[in-house]
């Protein structure tokens, strides 16, 4: 059990968690350095992580979730919030804290800095944040992962009114737009309908295509 | 080197492979299974995977790619492929093909299934494959960390014309287009401007908040 593939035929989309065990600071943090590390188009990181163990707040997400469970009865709620616009200012954050940390100018960088902020300009609001969101589900693939790797669950949802999530969390002041939310925590030893059914995937030859 | 966080450490956006070196087979298809495994929303798995060695056909993808090099010095190349829409026959197979592998039609699954082709009907064309789009991105994640974990290099690439790809690969008549596209490979032992630049990434503290 130490493959990509055992972990991620290990893990499933958990229906029901054990509300009384919690995730371990040590493993979460290695969740969260792993989502952290997550390569994103040009290095921008459209994205930021909300970690939520509060159960007030995550009881007025569940109400806007279609009441799942799993968002109050796991340990923790993620909460991936793409950038609401790609800017100018984002744009320079990046690049600026690039050179800061490799500790040079660079005229190639700089001039991929000026093509790239020319094609944020002209794709406009909601052209970046659609691009920020699709990053966001790139973390979303590292996380389901990583957290394998762990042995905790987690549960992937698109389920919810992601404007009132914004709301709850005050994700506007942030410029910040809520994509995908994620339970994690441990599987219920009882009550969830999904534990023992088989894993559905197409077969090898209905997803894939060889050219040689 | 064994952890999620090692293996995203140690691998970057090769900029040069080495064009003498092939992934082997064993390795190419636990990555593919990797993929393949890939939870998706709905268990729809909305993305085809498209593998291709062939010389030829990586070189056209490379003249409609700002010519990257990567494209035709890497051992293969992916190229995730979303559905153009998600219609009924689409989700139906998804649903006959869970019933068939579990071996019993459940109501509450036949009941969800009605409730996501309303929700598919409701959305149109674009904004279906724009959700479809979004799967493929948390496929590439885990593509990413499974090529690390066998040491094979990726450069996941945005930067194509994906309507040129479309026709090189002849996508339109299987209702697919191009969303994302990975060289797989070795990097180069001289050339690559990229490998001994540090990671960059925002520090824990400007991309995470605690909801205590």
């Amino acid at each position: 059990m130490h493959t990509v593939i055992d972990k991620l035929t290990w893990r499933y989309a958990t229906k029901k968690f054990d509300a009384t065990k919690t995730v371990s600071d040590e493993k979460l943090e290695r969740i969260i350095e792993a989502i952290r590390l997550t390569p994103t188009s040009s290095g921008l990181q459209p994205f930021e992580l909300l970690v939520i163990s509060n159960p007030a707040i995550r009881a007025k997400i569940q109400a806007v979730a279609w009441n799942q469970a799993q968002i109050t009865e796991a340990s923790h709620l993620l909460v991936f919030a793409a950038w609401d616009d790609i800017t100018k200012d984002r744009v320079d954050m990046m690049f600026d804290l690039t050179n800061e940390v490799r500790g040079f100018k660079n005229e190639g960088w700089e001039n991929y800095r000026r093509q790239l902020l020319d094609i944020v300009a002209a794709r406009g609001t909601e052209g970046n944040y659609q691009a920020a969101a699709r990053q966001a589900y790139i973390g979303l693939g590292v996380a389901l992962t990583a957290a394998a790797f762990e042995e905790v669950d987690a549960t992937p949802m698109e389920g919810f009114d992601p404007e009132a999530v914004d709301e709850i969390l005050d994700l506007k002041s942030k410029n910040l737009r809520s994509v995908i939310i994620l339970p994690i925590g441990y599987r219920a030893s009882e009550g969830d309908w999904l534990v023992n059914l088989k894993k559905v995937r197409r077969s090898r030859s209905n997803f894939v295509t060889e050219i040689k």
